[in-house]
Parts: C-alpha cells; structure tokens; sequence
C-alpha cells in the first residue's frame, strides 16, 4: 500500500473549513519547534553518533508502539526489550506485520509522517516489504544526514527540554552548551519525584546521591529540601526553565515540620506506610510550589498515572514498558491549599497536565480562568491524539480561551517524531480556528495571530523559553 | 476590527445542514424570553434608574468577564473590586486592551453581540478605541431607551425571575406588581441556602433575620423548617414558581427529629462540626423536596461548585468574584432517597443542573428518562457556551429526548446580556435539529415543532410559568 | 407523518464523508448478524409461537420503551406491566400518543426501522392511527413469516447468545440443538451474578437450586465454586463460548480461603453485613477470571449499574422496570490484581463494558491496548446509539485502534429490534472510518476491510464464535 500522507491530513472534511483551515496551517508549518518538554537525552546530541539499527530507532524504546503490539500477543522480549537476543530486523517484521493494529491511531498518523517525510519511504510496513523497508532505514541512519545534530537542524529545532534528575550532573547539557559547534538549545527540566516516596526501595539510595552531587546532607527533610533547592540552582545555571513533577495525584498540602521529619526518619528505617508516603510526597509538591515562587522555574505537573499496572512486566521488563494506566483526576479540592498559598504570586506558573480529559473542562480550565498562575498544559500522553486535541481545545476554550494554555508538549522519546507530532498539533489547532471563523465566533486575521501564538509566543511566555 | 456579527453564526458549517438550521433558528429568533432562573435584581425594574457608566454596566460586576481578566494578571481592585477608587473608564481601557483573551469564549459571542445588537457599536474594543467606545455607551446609557424597563419591553422578556433570599423581604416584587405602568412579570425565586449550614459564622444571624420576617421562632430546626415553609407561602403569594438550591454536592438523607435538633443546637452554641453541618444540610434538601411535593414549587437544583476557592481574594473582594469552581459530581446514589420518597409524586418537580458535563450523560438524563419528576436543567456557567450546549444536547437526547430537558435559562445577574445568552442557545439548538434531519433521525416538521417547544412549551410547562 | 427512513440515515452530513461512508456501509449492509451478547429466551425459538400481540411484542417487555414514558407520567400499570389488566391495544395506544417524547432517542430510531422494514407500516405511529397500526401489527403477528424462526432467518442471525443462570437446565438449548428442522446457531452464557451477594435475600434458595442441578454440595463456598466450574463445563457442552457479570462495580480482589468460608457461613445464617458481602462478590469476579483462564469461556463484565434505583417501584413491579441507573465506574485499579493474576494469560479474555463513556478513554481502551486479554466491549445501554457509538470509536481507537474492541452487542430482549440495532451500529461505524479516510488518517482499502472484520472477524475472533 503506497505510503503517501495527503497534504489535507487532520483538516476538517467541510470544504470551506479545511481550505480556511489550510491557510492557517500553512502559516505556521514551518515555524520552529519549541520542545518544553520531552524525554530525549542530552547526550544524544553530544554524542552525535548514527542511531544503532531500525528497530533500536523506532520501536524498542517506544513504548506507545510497544504497548499495542503487546496488546496483540507479542512478548516484550520478542521486540527487544529485556534480556532478549533477538535480532533488529526480526522486530522489525513483526512490526511491518502487525502495522494494521495501529490502524486509526496517532501512533499510526506519527510513524506515517516520520517514514514518509524524514527517512522517504513510500510503502506502508508490511510483511511482504519488511526486510526492504529495514535496510533501506539501515542505509538511511547510515547517513551523515541522519545524525541526530543534523536532523535538530533540519527539524529546526530551536529549544528542547530534557528532563532529568535532580543528582544528574548534566555533563551533556554541560558540554553543548560549550560546544561551539553545536548551536541548537538544549535545557534540562528538574524532575524530582524518585525523592518523594520514602516508602520506595529506591530512596535512601536517591537521598545518598543526591547528597553526593549536592554536597548538603539529605538525612533530614529540611536537609533534603536544601539540596533540592541547591539543584535547582545548578539546574537553572544550565538553562533549565521548568520543573516537571509526575505524580499519582494532584494533592499538595503541607505537613508540620515535626510531622515531616519523622516521616523521613521513618522512611530512612524502612518504616514508612503507604499513609506516611502520601503524606510526605503531597508536602514535597507544595514545596516545589513554593520553591519555583521564588526561584521563577515554571513547575510542570503530571499526575493521574498508575506507574507499572501490571506487575510482572515490571519485574521482568522494568519501567516505561506500556503499562502505565491513567487514572481519575481531581484538581480543584487538591490544589487549593497550594494555590492559596502561591496562585497569586507573580513569580509562580503552573502547568497542568492530565490523562483524564474530563477534568479539562470541568477542572483545568476554570483553574487556569482565574489564577493567574495557572496554564492549561497541552494534552498529553493518552490524549495527545488528534481527537484529543481537538476535544481540549473545544472544552478548554470556553473557561481559559487561548491564552491561558501551554502551546503543544510532544513529550516524547522518539526522536525521529518530533516533528511529526508538533504537526499533528498545528493542523488540528488551525482546523478547530477555521471552525471558529466558519461559524462565527472568531474573526479571520485573529485566526491567524492566535495559530502564530499558538507555537510560538505562548510557549515562549508560559514555559519563559 | 470590525465588529459586525455573523447572522450564521453558531450554526453548523456544513452548508445543507446550516441551510435548514437558518430556516429553524429564525422561526423562534424572535419568540418572547422565558427567563425563569437569573440573577437580575427586581429593584433594577422597580427603580428604572439609569445605568451608571460602561464599567458598572459591563464589567465590574460580571464575575465571567473578571476572572480571566484576573487570570491574565488584572487585580480584582484594578477593575473597580473591593474598595477601589479607580475610575470607570480606567477599567474599561483595561478591559479593551485584553479583548483578545476573550476569543474563543461564550463571554465573547455574549459581549459582541451585546454591543452589536444591544448598544449600537461597530467596533471591536481595542486600546486605540477604548475611550471612544467608553463616551459611546455613557451616550447610550443616558438615553431614555436605555434605561431597565425599556430594554425590558425591547428585550421582549414575558418573564423574569430573580434569586432571593427567604428573610428578603421582597418589596420591590411586590411593588412590580401593584405598578401598572409596568406590564412584565417579574417572579422570586426562593433560595434558602444559607439557613443550611449550621457552622457557618453567619447562620446565627440568619436564623434571627428570618425569625424577624416570619415571627415564627427559628431557634429549633423544627421552627426553622416551619419558618421556611411560611416564607415559601410568602414567595408564592408574589407570584414564585420555583425554588433554588446551590448546595456543594447533591445528597439528601434525612436525620432523625433527635439528630437534627442536635445538631441545631451545636450551630447556636458554635458546636457543629464538618460532619454535622453536611448532615443537616442534607437533611435540609430532602425538607425542600418534601415542600415542594407539598407545595408545587418547582425544586432547582445547582450542585457542585467550591465556592470562594482562593480563600485571600474572598476575604479581600467577597463572593461571586470569579473563582468559584466545579466539583466533580454525582447523582445517581445522592438523590436515592430523595426520589425513593418523593420521585413519582405528581406535585413534586426536580430540576437537575451540573458543572460536570459527565453527569449529563452518565446520571442526569438516565435519572430524567425514568422519573417523571426529574428535568435536565440546561447547561449551566462553565457549560453555557455553543460547545457545551451541543455537547447537552448530544448526550442528554439519548436518554431524555428533548421533553425531559428544562429550556434554557440565562442564569445571569448581567442584564444586557440576556438577549444574546438565549440567541446562542436558540442558534445551538436549530444546529442540532438540523443535524438531527440532516442525518435522517427526525422530520423536518417536527424539528419545527420542537425547536418551538424548546422556547416556549417547554419552559412553561417545567417552571410551571 | 409518513415513516420513510432515509437510507443514508446516521451517515455523516458532509457530502464527501457521506458518498464514501454509503459505500462502506453498503459492504457490510448484508453481513450474517453474530450477536454475542443478548436477552432473548432460547424457548422463543424452541416453541416458535407466533407473538401475542402488538403490545406484548413491541411495549411491554422492552424497559427502554416503558422507562421514557413512565418519565412522562405513565404509570407501569397502565403500560401493561404487574397484575395490570389493560387490553393491549390501550396500550399501544398511550404509546402512540406518546411518540413525540421519543424524538432523537434511539429508541426511536430502532422502533421507525423496526416497523418500518419487519413489519411494513408507513406512518409514524400517532392518536390518530394507533388502532389502525395495531390492527395491522396484529395481522402482520398472525403470519407464518412472522414467527420467530422464520425471522431468525429473515434477519439473517447466525449466532444468537442469550443470557442464562447457572442453575438453569438449559432445556431449550439441547432442544435447539437436536432439532434438524432449526439450523441456526443459539448459545448459552453463563451469568452466576446472583450467587455472589450472600447477603441477599435470595442466595440461599440460589445455592440450593444449584445444588439441585449440579449434585454439588454448595454450602461451603469451596463447594458453591466447584458447582460453578461443573454448571461451566455443561454451559459449554451446549455451545457457550461466554460468560457475564453484572457487578455493581468491577472490583476483583482475592479473599483468604478462611475469610472466604466465614462469610458464606455468615451468609446462611443470615449473618453477612454489606461489607461481607462485597468481599466476597469481589473474591467471585476474581474466580470468575481465574475459572475463564482455564476453560477458555470469555469473560464478560457490564459493571456500573444501580439496579432498581426506585425501590416503591421494585416492589410493585420487579425488576427491570427502567430504573436501573449508571454510577461513575473506574477499572484501572479495581482490575490491577486480576490483571496482575491472568491479564498475560493467553486463554483468559475479558471483554470490558461500561456506562460511564469516560471510562472509554481514561481507562479501558489504555488497558485494552496493553493486555493482550483484554478488549473494549461496545458502547452498551444508555450509550448504544449512533452519537455514543462514534464518541466511542472517537474515544477508544486512540490507545486501542479498532482490532482491541470487541464488535456490537445488541443486548436485547427486543427481539424485533435486533437487525435495526446491529445496523445503527454499521452505519455509525461506516461513518467513523469514512471520516478516516476523509482526513488522511486511513486509506479507503483499509477502511474497508476494517468495515468488514468490524461485523465479522472481530465479533467471531473476540468471542471465539
């Protein structure tokens, strides 16, 4: 089947619509990615090295891809993940010959536009063109043109936002920004969560590196937040502008100092419950609250996601292996200490993101109607499909209009579908504008700013790029 | 820009299906307004004193139009809030500086075609005409014709009904009445909210106003109950029809006479606790159910919003400024034994509102499509935009049909906008009874005929007009 | 009013969309009906009587008519449910005059199908010609073609499942099976939700009944667990390939072997509290998962509703009366341990329903696109209609594309109205991929192949027809 992604793609079917619509998009196609957030790697463009193979590029570490092939029958082990030997090419058929399951999703409408207008494919994966389709992508990493600094550019990519961890060194973010050859905007977002849970394994270990890096003890709550405090620091001296906090739940409310540090002691001797837990974690996020009212770093949250729902794949595959579940999502009742506290301070900004699209309209969006604070983040995740982008810009609008949201978030790992994704948000972003002047409610020159501040001025101003 | 309406618009873009949406819009365009649930002040048509100035008119006291100036960085003081001395026109030019956060919202489509239809303006408000449009409504505002009962008779508005509070003593109602100059029908609206919660600072002093009106002893919940029902008659005698409930959530289960009085008495001697006070309203919402079966009176229901949320800001600039905000909310098991004792009495009537669209569809019209009491209340304050009417109409119709729903009500305290609040639902509506015809669910005559029902039949009938 | 459906009835309104979605539609118009979920009686097609009357046939039985026109003031007993003597043709009678409080349900566009193209009539029904189309209703009942083999064969059913107890002998089924003159295919499913609630009053006489048929002690739940996996293994020696549950809720948590005996023995005694009572329906789901993984019958679950919502009416009527209601219903956690237990395991299958439609994207379509066992059931009950089907395909092909869900249901005990509902659900479904490809998301080949294996492969493959 010829691969060839029509130039109308996500524009709405009504004729005079999609051509106001089309004159939108066009406007802003080639506008330069600004990326707030996402999880590629810093050393990736340090590095600059060719991608590995095919598969390695587009399918092992994605696990938006991985999850419905999952879904299908196959083991997480036949497509690369684990211990697994199996060879790229053998991932890559067993893609080419499930590529009907994806069928109607946005996965589908990414891998289309990145096959198609990055590497220059022509045909949809299949069985009978799958050992083509994988050395003609061999051949294409094989390319100088295929580095991942060559494609920043040719993405024209003028900021990107990795996340990272409060005791990473940062020695890529580092190194680019010393790197006079490399001239692209690489800034890392402080992502503390795995200092939140004084019940997890991983903790006391978080806490010891963290003081390695920091310098300052973290065998006290007030010890650990001065360490974070002094990361975030470093974080900014290295361009960072954000935050991002990924959470079970949105609560944030604050604990006694006493109560605080015996949770800590309690979890330093393996003895804190789950009660304790929670307690700990919804205090440390009114901290960062409070931190980034005073450091200005934009304070992303992400909450609602059940990390790991299934627990053996856990065990065998570990994190990041498509089960990660969305959850019901509150924010009005579990921020209102926090924003009573900081919502109206000039320096804080929050972004809210969620994988429960009913607290958009019923939540996000009369949050973001009167704080000042307050931005309805982009839909993420679950929702970052075009649907769901049009569904958010049709509830949110009403409470927040347009200037009370975050621009677009690609949060992705997959490099390769950067571009691609930012796409998907502009044309259903101009569809939903066109609708506007179609019916009525918007004029068409304000059409056309607001598709320009969509990907551009309000990012800028939101994430303070 | 040119501020110049679209006479299309709100209607569906698809070009057959607008067609016969016109034809159906412009059969009730011009049909009396029914307004029977508002928050216009029945001394504004008492007194027919003219407006004050742009900004009191169109601004200050508009909570729609504060919060996402608020949003956008506007202290509530700088738009003419709390003890401000700012001038009208300082307000107005700061509101025409930000119009363009408006675009996309309802509060748009409101304002424009207020100040297109309404006052006569043919420009967008922008910083470069602000003052010019500020001297142009003071010029209209001084005009004969422009005073409340004018625009009354202008507006076409048959009825009217106001909120008010059971110790109100309802003068100007009652001198609406004895004025034969004036011909419309201005009805109360029985709301006695405040006498429900019993830790509330001023519950004691509500207690003795009512007292004071009724002569009937409030110091048991007994004498309260009684004292309502003697204020209800009071209501009726002035020509109400129904009654208003804004509770936080929607349960209502009855105490026992001991349970009750107990807790009537911690709330005298400042006893109650959390638990208590949501106990005895609930309690007192099944009494108002019970009146009503008892009485007739039309039961509205306006559940789930956390009013005050930004506790600073109410306690700077009090109620009603702009960051009142939805809960999510449930039906199905709250109103239980409410419509177990009360659902298929003839006498009694409930009207459903929400701020959680997932209930329309989920709870509301399931609950409508069985008991002949209940009505869907039309979509309400975050969800009285073009969207959220469709999405009303779509997801209600399922389960109600169109004879289960209430009509629309405007539920504003800004009169000018009264007209254009019950256009964009006329618009919404014809849309959807044109789709329905277009895709082959109903007759052409019957769209008619319900398109008719929805503004006239309907609302008579539910509100018992 | 003349009754002529449109043939492009719930085809999308642009013309483009509506040309390509006729022409899927039109592929799959004629395709065998497979029904794997339903609520007609296996004796209907044993015994083959002609049906009693218009009323009986199309009113009476049929909780989806009766539920709308007792909201609108009707009592049951006047619709010819309880010990009521009404003749049928009064009420067929209140329904004609009642046909307006239909428009825009699905229940009126199955019914105009139903009479329409089963029973040939050409007007809407009304006061006017009620005894007429009774009258001709009753002639068109009297003829050999209208007997319900001969419409099994006019509708074109190739597999027809209906709902059965645990301890029903299934006499019809064997029947069916051994009878040469009947070549359709009719299936059992088996529903033991009646055996989980030991705090009911009925689950004692249950546990005998079943005892009874199975020759197995049940008065341990050892035992009562034993009986089931025996009444499982006969269910499919008649031809079941499914099971069902109607839990109020979709908890599914594994309860000790001790605790487990301690509340069926408080259960005999009378003795089990309401949260005993949960425990242990919550333990049977979990068997229910655990019993599907090893005989292979597809498990599936329809929790969220509130059965017999208005107790007065229980009483009078039974159940089934048209107040069964929805709750708001998560999945993600109250499945994780049952998932955690079978969700990999390659015979286990579960087919989740809900009707609360947010659940479609925040949660069953993300766990169908993981769990290779899982799958998205239709939209069911108060969301089977052509606005609730493509809401579902809008909100569920995202994270599950169209080969994790599970194909239509018509779960009816009408039996007339099954061919009208199985093509509401094509021509929606027609409309959705038409959309697709439309906007550049689907190729028109593929749309069509995904139009067929929607109304075959899928439906065979899910259920294992």
């Amino acid at each position: 089947m010829r691969l060839a992604p029509s130039p109308d793609r996500l524009l709405p079917a009504d004729p005079a619509t999609r051509a106001l619509a089309r004159t939108l998009y066009e406007s802003v196609r080639e506008a330069p990615i600004l990326s707030p957030h996402g999880h590629v790697e810093a050393a990736l463009l340090r590095d600059d090295q060719a991608f590995t193979d095919p598969a390695d590029l587009l399918i092992v570490p994605d696990h938006y891809v991985l999850r419905l092939l999952h879904a299908h029958g196959l083991d997480l082990d036949e497509l690369g993940r684990g211990s697994s030997q199996i060879e790229p090419r053998e991932i890559w058929r067993r893609f080419a010959t499930h590529w009907h399951v994806f069928a109607g999703t946005p996965v589908r409408a990414w891998f289309e536009d990145t096959l198609h207008s990055v590497i220059g494919l022509d045909e949809h994966p299949s069985a009978a063109n799958a050992d083509a389709q994988f050395d003609a992508i061999a051949a294409w990493i094989a390319e100088d043109g295929s580095r991942p600094r060559a494609l920043f550019d040719r993405f024209d990519i003028e900021v990107l936002a990795t996340t990272d961890d409060p005791a990473a060194p940062l020695d890529a973010h580092a190194a680019l920004r010393e790197d006079t050859s490399f001239t692209g905007r690489v800034v890392p977002t402080f992502r503390p969560d795995r200092f939140f849970d004084p019940s997890a394994a991983g903790w006391r270990g978080a806490l010891d590196e963290l003081h390695a890096v920091s310098g300052i003890d973290t065998g006290t709550a007030a010890g650990l937040i001065r360490a974070l405090e002094d990361r975030r620091a470093h974080f900014r001296s290295l361009g960072a502008t954000a935050t991002d906090s990924g959470v079970v739940d949105a609560w944030a409310t604050r604990l006694s100092a006493g109560e605080l540090e015996r949770i800590h002691r309690a979890g330093l001797t393996g003895e804190a419950t789950d009660a304790d837990a929670a307690a700990y974690r919804r205090h440390m996020l009114w901290e960062m609250a409070r931190m980034s009212s005073e450091d200005g770093l934009v304070m992303q949250l992400h909450p609602g996601v059940l990390r790991g729902h299934h627990r053996p794949t856990t065990e065998r595959f570990g994190p990041d292996t498509g089960h990660d579940l969305p959850l019901f999502s509150r924010y009005t009742e579990p921020l209102r200490e926090l924003l009573g506290d900081f919502g109206t301070n000039e320096t804080f900004r929050l972004v809210l993101f969620t994988v429960d699209e009913t607290s958009f309209t019923r939540e996000i969006a009369p949050l973001a109607g009167f704080y000042p604070s307050v931005f309805a983040g982009a839909p993420w995740w679950f929702l970052d499909s075009p649907d769901g982008i049009r569904r958010f810009r049709e509830g949110v609008t009403d409470s927040a209009g347009f200037y009370k949201t975050s621009g677009f978030i690609d949060d992705t790992r997959a490099y390769l579908s950067i571009p691609a994704r930012h796409d998907v948000s502009r044309r259903v972003d101009a569809g939903w504008l066109a609708t506007l002047v179609v019916t009525g409610r918007l004029g068409e020159e304000e059409a056309h700013t607001i598709a320009h501040d969509l990907v551009d001025t309000i990012p800028r101003s939101v994430f303070r790029l």
